[in-house]
């Protein structure tokens, strides 16, 4: 007997890496995104107030809430905030799937899912998507103990449809469970369910400062739901932490949500050069998903994916490989500038054959 | 059957007010630090290097960990942070205690441990303290499924002894499961169990920045033990959320523990402060507590402790006030500046017979 008995034993998630090597590198692998924030961000921290921050935060994070429900036009009870989407998918999880009855997502998806439903002791069934990566609507018709979605799916990239009817098929059919839509890639052309969120009250929209705000260094994350669903998720984030988002995530939070026209303009960049880097890669000899993200998912005809990942590291262009059987042939490629997706092509062309 | 039979229901941990009132008032209800941050934070943020927080942090805090790992003369492999004491204790609840057996704490002590206990479904045993609010160690001395013990206590502000005689002799008895010891007040003139970390395997201490580093608006934590503990703690850290501590965080975290001249005057300070206030206190009639910590505990002779409270609240002068039947009579008074202590007595003056 020893406490190492008692210890609860997962197998955790991996995050991409974070290369610490000395010099130029091109970072592709987590999805960042390509630019600075807001220079709204700027003014914040020169506005920092110093000698506030031997004080608590406001435990309910009530400005950030208060401007994300301006923003999205919704009440602020209707907002739930945590240190980023992965905190706020965590307690989703924690606090919504606390049955005996599987929840069901996709067998490829955020690889965070199966580590929350593992360390939360929550049973899960994998719904392996379609050929052509699609998930198929039937799987999540069933009996089950909750649903979620990424939608835009990651690694994929690829769009549930182009509109809400499918999601909403689902939702209403599953109005005995809670059915989470992971939107943290849909600024860049998803389609979101947040239409539905007053018409089903079942239904948790999540979403990230971490890639369209260019905020991932500040964890930033939220959840949009009817206020009842928000009221239990504050229950349980009570009984975890209840001073989550320091002060400056707070502060810096609310004044990024304001400038709606760096937004916009740095977003459509992004979309931009990933259209033309599908373009590229395609004229290389890659398929490439209809990607509504910020990074392209690509496999190539003749070379091998981990071949061509290796490869570029030793050049120092780090993107992203999964070794599950189903995508070991696909690179995950997060968009950067225009300059840097033309030094990836460039090497590239000396990789493949 | 509705979604809302699958919620984990709880009875969330309630914080000290967060006032929103306008005006001048005196906060001494959550133990906060009376003096801003060292000067060192306010260099901190003049050097914020903003275009870097369109990166994820280091998942793994490895620049605070090495600085902490210098301060305590451990390595950084010994050293776990997160989001205040509080993310790190819920992670401490969630990784070790994973067994039948029950947990044990003091009945008066931090009323958070219960709460995670609930939220995670962990068993737990309350141990009273004797009649002068001082643990009992026979208590600990049973089988258990691991032990939890704020040193020195809150909201009592009494350390366990002298030395570190009687903790050694609790954690020495329970070498199969692991002994938490929550040492956020330490630095106001607690004991640390420090020295033993290296000798007992079962041993994990817990700080904060909140207190002592007046940084409770920056939301950093941390614990320290032996290395494997430390690993079992990363896995299910990484199995909720990779990234916890954000930018700023780490580097206001770094800046503020190199500057240790600071850090002194000002403990050394509120520990004056302290003292006159108990003499202060006792002089209008109170019992006030050995405190170890940043705060008083006190018990007027004659008047009711909520009849006092809610009194000081007209004043705008916050402090904390239990009703657990044990304490009800006693009001929990952050130590303020000289001048907020002084009010506090002139409206005391006011207030009692």
């Amino acid at each position: 007997m020893s406490w190492e008995d008692s210890v609860r034993r997962v197998t955790p998630y991996v995050p991409g890496e974070q290369p610490k090597v000395e010099g130029e590198l091109i970072k592709l692998n987590t999805n960042e995104f390509p630019y600075p924030p807001s220079p709204a961000a700027q003014e914040a921290v020169r506005n920092s107030d110093i000698a506030s921050l031997r004080l608590y935060p406001d435990p309910f994070c009530d400005p950030l809430r208060s401007e994300l429900a301006k923003h999205h036009g919704l009440s602020p009870k209707q907002v739930f905030v945590g240190v980023g989407s992965d905190d706020v998918l965590s307690m989703a999880f924690l606090t919504f799937f606390y049955s005996d009855k599987p929840v069901l997502f996709a067998d490829i998806t955020y690889s965070f899912y199966d580590v929350w439903a593992d360390v939360y002791r929550i049973p899960y069934e994998l719904k392996p998507l379609d050929e052509n990566l699609r998930i198929r609507k039937e799987d999540y018709l069933c009996d089950n103990g909750g649903i979620v979605i990424a939608n835009p799916n990651a690694p994929t990239g690829i769009s549930v449809s182009g509109d809400i009817s499918v999601i909403e098929e689902i939702v209403r059919a599953n109005r005995d469970s809670v059915v989470i839509i992971d939107e943290a890639y849909v600024d860049f052309g998803g389609v979101s369910a947040l239409p539905l969120i007053d018409r089903y009250d079942n239904l948790l929209i999540v979403r990230t400062f971490s890639k369209s705000r260019a905020f991932a260094g500040m964890r930033i994350g939220y959840a949009m739901g009817n206020e009842k669903l928000i009221g239990y998720m504050n229950d349980v984030k009570f009984s975890v932490n209840s001073y989550t988002l320091n002060r400056p995530a707070i502060d810096y939070g609310v004044a990024v949500l304001k400038d709606e026209e760096y937004f916009k303009d740095t977003v459509a960049k992004v979309i931009k050069t990933r259209e033309w880097t599908g373009k590229a890669l395609s004229d290389l000899g890659f398929s490439v998903t209809d990607s509504k993200t910020n990074f392209v998912f690509a496999s190539h005809r003749e070379t091998d994916a981990e071949y061509i990942f290796e490869r570029l590291k030793e050049k120092k262009i780090y993107v992203r490989h999964f070794k599950q059987p189903r995508i070991r042939n696909y690179l995950r490629i997060s968009v950067g500038t225009d300059d840097e997706m033309k030094r990836l092509m460039e090497e590239l062309k000396r990789i493949l054959p």
